[in-house]
């Protein structure tokens, strides 16, 4: 089972890698697919279960805090569930087939599958410059404010991280090769680690033989 | 000019990726040469400042604790001198020609070449496993004892890197690329890493240019 977990930093191009990564090898790509997955079984609406997944974060706020700004209880509520939800779906996924995942902490999820698995980021400069080419045309951001928002994201993924692993999000002792990105195009580096996780799995999977 | 950096955990095969990764670039090498050349210009003997330079994290004892424990007080002393010409050496040879260079902090001081930063790391057992392999016959240390001899090795390699960089030794975000090695034959991943920093040189040079 060829299973490759892509971790990222929010604007590092992480999950343009992973689709790319998983054209490339010709395997399936998991991403917002999960989403939509869970909305199907849960028979909820999508776009809500994206927002209640993303806003993990605010479990950080006592409640008190919460309620004085209005934070959405009754989301915080359901976060829980659509987690253990998600985390079914995500292995089920990778039981079926070859496939690249995106996020969502599967590289802890699925260690039963001995996963490659990636991390990438990049430095600030480059990561705004990345957000502003893929941000809708509506979304006026000061640079300050596209960095507040970058780290509230990665701050959430850590958070949520921290849920199911006693590792260090971002540690790259837990990874097998950590991509920096600034400066590159990601279209031209996913040749190169398309062959480094072929090379990584094949060899991971002779040994478990 | 294309100058390669290798930093590296003690054990995680770091320098063999570096004279191999030379090898496959068809590029100069250099890290026990550079000791060489101290010793050549110094009129010095290279075993001493081998020695000499591997024991920087003296500096973090206090005068009487090294007193009472009979640190070489007198090494310690050229300890910044021989520093300073290691300085010198690293960016003469990186001026003249491609090369890559293992170690020695490298990687900040030539940072004006804008060099392809390489970070190899591995879990414990893994090195320790690398590091018995590679150990001369007559070294017969235990696990515990392999093990502490590698952390006064990198906190020694951090210490000294705290000299010249406000940077964490070792902290991914100053790397181009992290490549954990658990597990992997050296020689394997040359190939994919010659690549991989072969792209990066010359898209960073196109752009300097």
């Amino acid at each position: 089972m060829k299973i490759i977990t892509v971790s990222r930093e929010f604007g590092s191009g992480g999950r343009e890698l992973g689709r790319r990564l998983a054209d490339a090898m010709d395997i399936a790509y998991y991403d917002r697919e999960i989403i939509d997955k869970i909305a199907e079984n849960l028979k909820m609406d999508s776009q809500y279960i994206e927002n209640v997944l993303s806003h993990g974060y605010i479990r950080q706020y006592p409640y008190t805090f919460r309620r004085r700004f209005r934070f959405p209880e009754k989301e915080a509520d359901q976060y829980p569930n659509l987690l253990a939800e998600q985390t079914k779906i995500i292995r089920d996924l990778a039981g079926k087939e070859d496939c690249v995942i995106v996020g969502r902490g599967a590289d802890v999820l699925l260690q039963n599958y001995c996963p490659f698995k990636i991390f990438v980021y990049a430095d600030l400069e480059s990561k705004i410059r990345r957000c502003r080419q893929l941000a809708p045309e509506e979304e006026h951001l000061s640079d300050r404010e596209m960095e507040q928002k970058m780290k509230r994201i990665d701050k959430a993924r850590a958070s949520d991280y921290s849920l199911i692993s006693s590792q260090k999000w971002g540690d790259k002792g837990y990874y097998h090769l950590c991509v920096n990105t600034a400066g590159l195009e990601i279209t031209s580096i996913v040749p190169f680690i398309a062959e480094y996780a072929s090379y990584w799995l094949a060899l991971n999977q002779q040994e478990k033989r």
